[in-house]
């Protein structure tokens, strides 16, 4: 690449930055745009795409979750900490904004949070005021999201408290260890001991793992380490848009890379996350990146994820290798959606159906 | 916009065009791009994306597909036909590549092609040289895909062809007319003239309607149409990356835009034919956009994209909308690939798998 060229450029993408206008369509005619672009797009193997300006879709979407996918990036996107303790400051001021909308939440879904310890890791047992007597005997665990460093304590219970409250599912959430302190295995080891305990008074028929992004992973991995160590397995599993290639490998990570505005790239704080949770570990290990794992004798299986999640491919590749398996697999894409915010407003009727599919899909494959 | 801006951009774009290689992440550093999306992204409602460079997806996806994945857009993706004898030009010219390679395919897959007349419509008779016995008595109705233009005689009849041989069914093939002589609702006038006339000989319950793309919207269409009608309806349906909204409405129509390498833009060739085959009609009238339709009592239903697919927000905007309707949808997003790109090359392993997802749900649904 020449220098001239390069400035040019870097000229015109910071004017970009600075007008933040519609630009991409207006800036030549429509004609002179495809023209430069099927000339960029001549090569084989390589495909090139214009600078775009894209609006909210259209008003099927609600105005809750259109504001959602409006929103600009989190401020947080490219954070690059560069000690433990700058992590921690980090993960502490997430936590607090977090924990603060709990209370609320607890009270409009109507459900009970106790703390616990299982097996020594501590837990939160989340139960619905009114619970449907087919759930009565039925309970789910609930592994949060975070990119295996955000969400400690009650920071990540929301999700566990919107599965209580829609599903009408009493929930185990496990509030597992994680970096900077506690990289892999720490996590899985402490959600499989919970899981190692809980089936020794409850049944598996009538239980279900779920959890969203990372917690999504971990749901994977926990179903192929029950397998490695011959455990008992969950009756289904719902793992939300789960990071299954913890890499960046996979079709949506470039194609939604800067459209996701939640996680909105690989290649800030998400990637930073992967390698200190990874800790040296191969990011192609199973109990990493669960789609290298064999999901021959899974559970059925809903997986949840939107049009510009990030993380679309590693949702539709998971949910593609587990019908090669053989395993039943039900796929949910919502229009418009970046990752996981089906999750993040209660008010979002997206948010109500996406939880009660999830429902309805445990009431189906769980026994009573 | 000022002019001086606007020539700088356009100077950039064409130099872009013409060099072709992976200049969007090397432009500036990482941290500069990052801090302008950050700025360009800072107003709520709008999302803007930079200049992407992007591979093909990972070695799970096969060879053939990948080569597919990769190739540069069709030379026809921004044609403009001015006229009747342009547009014959154009649909006489694809359909010659089209039907040359008819003969191997069903040689390969083992189909017998015979062409009949029904209810006056010029339809094919597709029949696989072997039949699961489960099979004798079911009928499949194929309305192949083409943007309402493209694909006349045995041009579109691959889809059907590769339906009969993966999934071992009988398949009826509608050869209806198309624009430009014959604009809405002449497509679906003999594609329901047909289904009327069959379904007097045959049971509806041992029926299923398919079709890809336009062939997709129409499959949606029927069903509208036959509930409007009081019609017996199909057992089971499978419309593959629906057009369901004719018009640019919905996430993907931007978010892919450029980087389906089969549609490309609906500002290309394909918005063209939306006009021309609604001649008038509304795009919002449900006969040309089904998403705008009455989904309540519908088929159970397959539904097939991929991840660039410019038709993916068209796929799952009708899956959600069968859901919410009470509707059984089965969803399938395969990585990486454009439009349609699951029924173009029968060496592909992925082509295989869709058609065989897809008997496996009509053998589900159908009666014996």
């Amino acid at each position: 690449m020449r220098r001239s060229h390069l400035a040019l450029l870097s000229a015109s993408l910071a004017w970009l930055a600075v007008t933040a206008t519609a630009y991409a369509q207006t800036a030549a005619t429509y004609d002179d745009l495809a023209k430069s672009e099927a000339a960029a797009n001549a090569e084989n193997g390589k495909r090139v795409a214009p600078v775009k300006s894209i609006g909210n879709p259209s008003d099927e979407v609600s105005p809750e979750m259109q504001a959602m996918i409006g929103a600009p990036y989190p401020p947080h996107f490219n954070a690059d900490p560069k000690t433990p303790a700058e992590w921690k400051e980090l993960i502490e001021r997430r936590a607090k904004l977090a924990i603060a909308g709990i209370p609320a939440m607890k009270e409009k879904l109507g459900v009970k949070v106790e703390e616990t310890k299982i097996a020594g890791v501590h837990c939160f047992v989340v139960t619905p005021n009114k619970m449907p007597p087919d759930n009565r005997r039925r309970l789910l665990v609930h592994v949060h999201g975070g990119g295996y460093v955000f969400g400690p304590g009650e920071a990540a219970l929301g999700e566990a408290i919107m599965m209580a409250g829609f599903g009408g599912f009493k929930v185990i959430s496990v509030d597992y260890r994680m970096p900077p302190d506690f990289p892999y295995p720490a996590a899985m080891d402490d959600a499989m001991a919970v899981w190692k305990e809980l089936v020794k008074t409850n049944d598996h028929r009538r239980m279900a793992i779920f959890g969203t992004s990372t917690g999504g992973a971990m749901t994977l991995a926990m179903v192929l380490r029950a397998k490695t160590e011959k455990l008992p397995r969950p009756a289904a599993i719902a793992p939300g848009t789960p990071w299954a290639d913890i890499d960046k490998i996979g079709d949506s990570y470039a194609g939604n890379e800067w459209l996701d505005n939640v996680l909105v790239t690989w290649d800030g704080w998400l990637g930073r996350a992967a390698k200190l949770y990874a800790n040296g570990t191969s990011l192609k290990d199973p109990q990493i990146s669960p789609i290298y794992g064999d999901f021959k004798g899974f559970p059925p299986t809903i997986l949840t994820t939107g049009t510009r999640d990030l993380f679309l491919s590693n949702t539709v590749r998971t949910h593609r290798k587990l019908r090669r398996a053989g395993v039943i697999a039900d796929l949910n894409v919502y229009e418009g959606q970046s990752h996981a915010q089906y999750q993040f407003n209660i008010a979002a009727p997206e948010t109500r159906e996406a939880f009660t599919d999830i429902a309805r899909f445990f009431d189906r494959y769980l026994e009573e």
